[in-house]
């Protein structure tokens, strides 16, 4: 049967409700309490609904099913502060986790403007989303969104200041763990350590991961200090011209991000010192564009960020279904090894 | 009046659409014609029915309120291959034009993968979307979206290979123009072309405008080809190394992007070659991290993502209240002049 040239089918050669219910030889108001797994009814009867859909290629109305199910299948995805190198592999783990299967996302840029925030949540809160996942850009913890206590909400990479609330964040310990038994366990004990500004999260907490994890293998930084500076090549550069001046027996740059490992190396190799044989140099975030363009390629440590935005989603849909689960969830990293080190 | 304690309020303290009623003294149906503006009514009934609105906080079910206007007031905003360094402006451009209104974005990544386009289309549809985006990453034309008609659509980017369709994309001729003409009015004859690879149109397009330009000037090419490769800083160095030997006395290189440029810019510098003092380099893109860490920063030319993403949604906008404006929309680009010309 061609629905399409069936008589009273709607123009847009959709099937409707009506077509379906005919077909199965039940009323409207079965059709629909089938299609909404409510009320009671003979299996028989909701699997004669079923086989109609099927052979009609009926689909449902959203709208009408969410004012049935009181669910409106849709999240919002918030991101705080831009959408950018971070917030994107967050972003697109979140939405391959809830895209696959029938939620649909909407997305909000808010772009630190506390304006559109309240904009943007209140066309959240109106189109009844099921939930909400606020990815932030930083490590550093961010208040909790105002007026959200009717949905659940998981914070993702910026965890929110709210213990009672969930976040999922980067294992910043354990990634400076990592990048530091490497470099000890292939024999550098000469270790500087050169990052970004110090009033950022990531920036400070790595430097002090960094130097508890030096002293368990008994050694400091091998300039006795920490190179707080910018995420920036240029800082990169300038910091390991410092670093050799005070420390030339530095053997290992561990930096706070790729773009200043990347400018070590640069600078490095500019002063004819070889890297790795005299030098290694260890970056962060395995941003594949700076690790590899690199000379040579950044060993790097890789954050999982696509992970973190998976496990947010995934946290997300439990909340939903389970209610509201506290606490902060660390996804671990990994070591990339590439030439550098 | 405080809703969440009036009697008969919902538990999550929402005022309803039976507590606006009753304050505004008219029945419900008369209190829904109100807010979805069909029906005639008195215009002191709209007004009282507006001020109890406002007095309670209503805030109406947009499921609901789709049902009456027979539009969703949602857009789909679809990437067909993968949301990177290109997508992600023309995505946020078009989020701006959108999210500032009452109108949400669907964000569906399809990942190039049509079994994931199908899924995410189906989505969209059964969604009753008022229209979609289709965002991509290259210029290269792609084909339309099977089975949209019943919605409007605008291919941003990547164009679409229909010409009935709406499409908005960069204005490759004019960048390349910008940039030759920049070279030229600075007194550079012998100019070198080194490009991406010439299956990309971005690459053989750029190309060939490049030639056509310089023959305007009666020039041609330094090395009297064009250097096809890859879109990498790699390509650049090889390239600019193969250029030398070839034509030594060329005296400006054109790059294809802004990696590339900043290989030949430290191919240069390593040569012992003054940027731009002997030779100029020009990149494309402006994409920041790349243009702003080469050394020196690199004049280039920004093709303004954000513009052709903010075009596309007002185009849409456009189209859902007027009926589909079929053609292709160029966006202009702009010469950012920095140190390396």
């Amino acid at each position: 049967m061609l629905v399409t040239s069936a008589p009273g089918s709607p123009s847009d050669g959709r099937a409707r409700l009506t077509d379906v219910a005919a077909l199965a030889g039940v009323s409207v108001g079965t059709a629909s309490k089938a299609l909404n797994g409510g009320g009671r009814m003979r299996p028989e009867t909701r699997q004669r609904v079923m086989d109609a859909v099927e052979e009609l290629g009926f689909r449902p109305n959203q709208h009408a099913q969410s004012l049935h199910s009181g669910r409106s299948w849709t999240v919002g995805l918030m991101t705080t502060d831009g959408i950018g190198r971070f917030s994107i592999p967050v972003l697109l783990g979140a939405e391959d986790a809830l895209g696959a299967g029938k939620i649909s996302v909407l997305l909000c840029d808010t772009r630190g403007d506390s304006i559109r925030e309240q904009h943007h949540l209140r066309n959240l809160m109106d189109r009844r989303v099921d939930g909400i996942i606020v990815a932030g850009r930083r490590t550093d913890p961010r208040p909790p969104l105002p007026g959200v206590e009717s949905v659940p909400v998981v914070y993702a990479l910026s965890p929110s200041t709210d213990p009672s609330d969930t976040s999922v964040v980067t294992d910043d310990r354990g990634g400076v763990r990592l990048a530091i038994d490497h470099l000890v366990s292939t024999g550098r004990t000469r270790i500087a350590h050169v990052t970004g500004p110090e009033h950022h999260a990531a920036a400070r907490e790595r430097a002090r991961y960094a130097v508890e994890e030096l002293a368990d293998s008994s050694l400091e930084p091998s300039t006795r200090r920490i190179h707080f500076g910018e995420w920036s090549e240029a800082w990169g550069r300038r910091a390991a011209d410092a670093v050799l001046r005070t420390a030339p027996d530095t053997d290992a740059f561990f930096c706070g991000n790729d773009q200043i490992a990347r400018g070590v190396a640069d600078a490095l190799r500019e002063r004819g010192v070889a890297v790795p044989a005299d030098v290694a140099v260890v970056g962060y975030d395995n941003w594949d564009t700076m690790a590899l363009a690199s000379r040579p390629p950044l060993t790097t440590v890789d954050t999982n960020l696509a992970e973190i935005g998976r496990i947010a989603a995934l946290e997300l849909l439990r909340a939903i279904d389970a209610g509201p689960g506290p606490g902060v969830h660390t996804v671990p990293c990994r070591l990339v090894v590439r030439e550098s080190s």
